[in-house]
C-alpha cells in the first residue's frame, strides 16, 4: 500500500506541536491524543524536528526536575529528521525506520508535514496484505488439486 | 511461532523494577535499556503491575512538577495486567493486546514473570511468517504452471 493511501484511510488527523512548548505541554498533547510521537513546527509549518515519548522519558531520566521545568520541545526534539512522501510504499517506510532505528516517520509532501506513520502501522498493514495475498494463493493451490 | 519460541530466540533480558522506585529511576531504566515497558514486581519477585514509556508521560502531562518528584512506580503503574504463557500463539497474544488496547503483555511461567512482549514484536513475527509462506506458496503456483 502507498503511504498516501494509508493516511487517506486511517483519517489520521495531524496534531503538531511548536519549538518553544514546555514539556509537561508536549507530554499533555501526546497523552490526550493516544499518540507516540509528533513533529514540531515553526509558526510558518517548517517541521524542525519530531518528538516522542522516549524523547520525554530521555529527558526525564537525564535531567534534575528542577531543569526539567525549563525544558522546551527543541532542548529534547530529535531533529535529524528523515521523512516519507505520500508515493512510498509502507515496505519502504518500514525499512528507513528499521535502518535508522526510528519508530516514526513524518509524511511530507510539498515541504509540508502531512502526518507521521509508526513501525508499528506499517507492520499491521503488510501483515493483513500479506495474509490476504496467502489466502489467494490457498485458494488457487486448492483450485489447482480439484482439476 | 509458540511465544516461549520467541522469548528464546530474541534472547530478551528481564528488566524489572519495585513499585517504590521513583518515577525517573524508572525513566533511567526503561531509556538505558531502551525499552517500552517493564513489569513491576515485589522482592519477592511477584509481579504487581507494569509501567510503561505511556504511564511516565500521563504523569508528566498530569502531575505538578513539585509533584512528581514524589511519585513512585506504583502510583502510576498499569494494576490491570493481562498476561500470556509460554505456550501461548504470538497470534492470541497480539488479539488479547488489541482488544485490551494494551501495547505489552508480560509473558508469565508458573507464576513467575518471564519476559515482556510487546505488540511491534507480535506484528513483526507474524509478517515474517506470513511472508515465508507466500513465498512457499509462489513457488508452488509456479511448480504447478509447469505441469
Amino acid at each position: 500500500m502507498l503511504i498516501g493511501e494509508f493516511l487517506k484511510r486511517s483519517g489520521q488527523r495531524l496534531v503538531t506541536c511548536l519549538p518553544d512548548h514546555f514539556l509537561n505541554a508536549v507530554a499533555k498533547q501526546l497523552y490526550s491524543h493516544n499518540i507516540g510521537a509528533m513533529p514540531v513546527c515553526e509558526l510558518d509549518a517548517r517541521m524542525v524536528g519530531i518528538i516522542s515519548e522516549r524523547d520525554l522519558v530521555r529527558a526525564f531520566a537525564r535531567a534534575d526536575l528542577d531543569e526539567l521545568r525549563y525544558l522546551r520541545a527543541r532542548d529534547v526534539m530529535t531533529t535529524r529528521v528523515i521523512s516519507c512522501g505520500g508515493d512510498d510504499t509502507m515496505q519502504t517506510a518500514q525499512k528507513i525506520m528499521t535502518i535508522n532505528h526510528f519508530r516514526h516517520l513524518p509524511i511530507v509532501e510539498n515541504g509540508r508535514v502531512q502526518g507521521i506513520l509508526s513501525l508499528r502501522d506499517t507492520l499491521a498493514v503488510r501483515l493483513q496484505e500479506s495474509e490476504s495475498e496467502v489466502s489467494v494463493l490457498r485458494d488457487v493451490a486448492a483450485l489447482t488439486r480439484q482439476f
